[in-house]
């Protein structure tokens, strides 16, 4: 097998995910433990909850480098990495890096998460997510949308990320589903396939020229009439509401300016909503340029790079 | 006192809330009791509830008229009466009645509640609100607001309900406030108080200029952002979060077309909600017409007497 070079983490609230890669970026193991989520690792103990997951690593390879993203990088994490502004690309991520050395000499190189100054009403920000628009490709200025429980969306201009803005989606579609008048009257599908007609039904309507579709405190009322109205039974609620939802963050993202009828797109992340957000660009006269596999692994290899030099 | 003339019943899923009135619609006696509640009822016996609740009325002043509205008309209630389209006034909603005479020789009519069938995507309902907007007043052209779980903006023109459309903002706030990301920041206020410097900074955001403020996904994600930026304290965002949700719902409703800048309104509804929406109607350049005191009695009196013509 290629020789290792580094140990990549992507390290959150609730689990460790890590990487052992090769200099051209093949992994050639992982490890994925929720019990090292930051929320579980007491009394400050990330070096004993770090070579818990990956100490057999170094033990049969040395002290390679470490890089690590995700919250871990945050005030509840091990080193706390100040936000780099933007407009930001590469150099600038790179000089925001921290590093540490372990007990075993082995560097961990902690990278920064960003934060937009001009979004309004406060300063937006992202930790993790910059790794996979730095992975994307900097190289054409284009708006990114990263799917998500908290999903963004970003401009690259001129090598760098320009600016970005988070739409809490995801979250809002579980409060929807499970919480509220629509939780009470959605029955789940059999299978697990989307019930994609449902999902372009709700869709269709945020899409659409209908002024009703703007008022999204009211369009998710739809939910209980379809169902009043008989347009739709229990079991087409829950994509329904995804397609609702979704197509709403396309809806309100193109009235806050991200992007216009034309345009062409970059749809990122390694998540199973690429492909509900894939569907629903085409109703917003959008066009999608395919993604790279692993993007953020790329980002956070691009930004360590230059941070070594 | 005044003699007695008829019983009124806001009867609804959790509760049974009942009025004896004069004439001239003074109340002269009332019995709340949540064990009445259609969602407690069992196996149909909504007459032995009612008279659970009202039966010592019937005993001292005779088999007095009953007017009932609220869910209780509904599916799950005791008689369904079919909802009545919009535009209707209360010709359509007197003729939409439906009546039933108890054991006791006393008859109850029921109100219809009412649908709107041109709203998008699915026609809109409201059972309940109708009453409280007849009893409002259908003699001037307004849009009205009707605060509450499930808000209703409301057209009077020519004399008649002409349209209206449910906003879920209550439940929403709802959501967010005990559910969500905010849930875990927020921290109770002394005191029982709105924070209406809070509110405002909320509420002024969703009135403002900014594009940003058109996407609502994005827009409550300021109540982690405000935090990290220091400008919000966990104490202030209670109402922070109530003024940028119930801005937003003026925000959307404006988009949808219920009112323009410099227009009167009529906040409508016996609702500790109707401060806020009054709080916040000058920032979208609307003047307020004060509603009548127990619009809602004034209403189905008004509906009642023109069923038994």
């Amino acid at each position: 097998m290629p020789k290792p070079t580094s140990i990549i983490l992507d390290w959150g609230t609730s689990s460790l995910r890590a990487m052992l890669v090769s200099e051209t970026g093949e992994t050639l193991d992982t490890r994925d433990t929720s019990s090292g989520g930051i929320q579980f690792v007491k009394n400050g103990a990330f070096e004993q909850a770090l070579m818990e997951a990956v100490g057999e690593w170094f033990s049969a390879h040395g002290p390679l480098p470490v890089l690590a993203s995700g919250m871990i990088t945050s005030r509840n994490g091990w080193v706390e990495v100040p936000y780099v502004d933007t407009p930001g690309g590469i150099a600038e991520l790179a000089a925001g890096t921290r590093k540490l050395t372990l007990q075993n000499g082995a560097v961990i190189t902690f990278l920064p998460g960003m934060r937009d100054p001009a979004a309004n009403p406060f300063p937006d920000v992202m930790r993790g997510e910059e790794t996979q628009i730095v992975g994307y490709g900097l190289g054409r200025d284009r708006t990114l949308v990263l799917p998500g429980t908290h999903s963004k969306w970003a401009r690259v201009r001129d090598n760098r990320i320009d600016g970005f803005q988070t739409y809490a989606t995801g979250e809002v579609f579980s409060l929807l589903t499970k919480h509220s008048f629509i939780a009470k009257a959605l029955e789940p599908q059999p299978g697990a396939e989307p019930d994609w007609q449902s999902f372009d039904r709700g869709a269709e309507f945020a899409a659409s020229d209908s002024a009703a579709a703007d008022a999204f405190l009211s369009a998710i009322f739809s939910a209980r009439t379809g169902i009043l109205d008989g347009k739709l039974k229990p079991e087409d609620i829950l994509d329904y509401v995804s397609g609702l939802v979704i197509g709403s963050e396309f809806r309100q993202a193109r009235a806050a300016g991200w992007f216009k009828n034309g345009d062409t797109i970059g749809i990122v992340g390694n998540n199973v909503l690429n492909s509900r957000y894939g569907r629903i660009a085409p109703l917003f006269g959008l066009m999608v340029e395919p993604a790279p596999e692993n993007a953020a692994k790329r980002g956070i290899m691009l930004i360590a790079a230059e941070a070594a030099q």
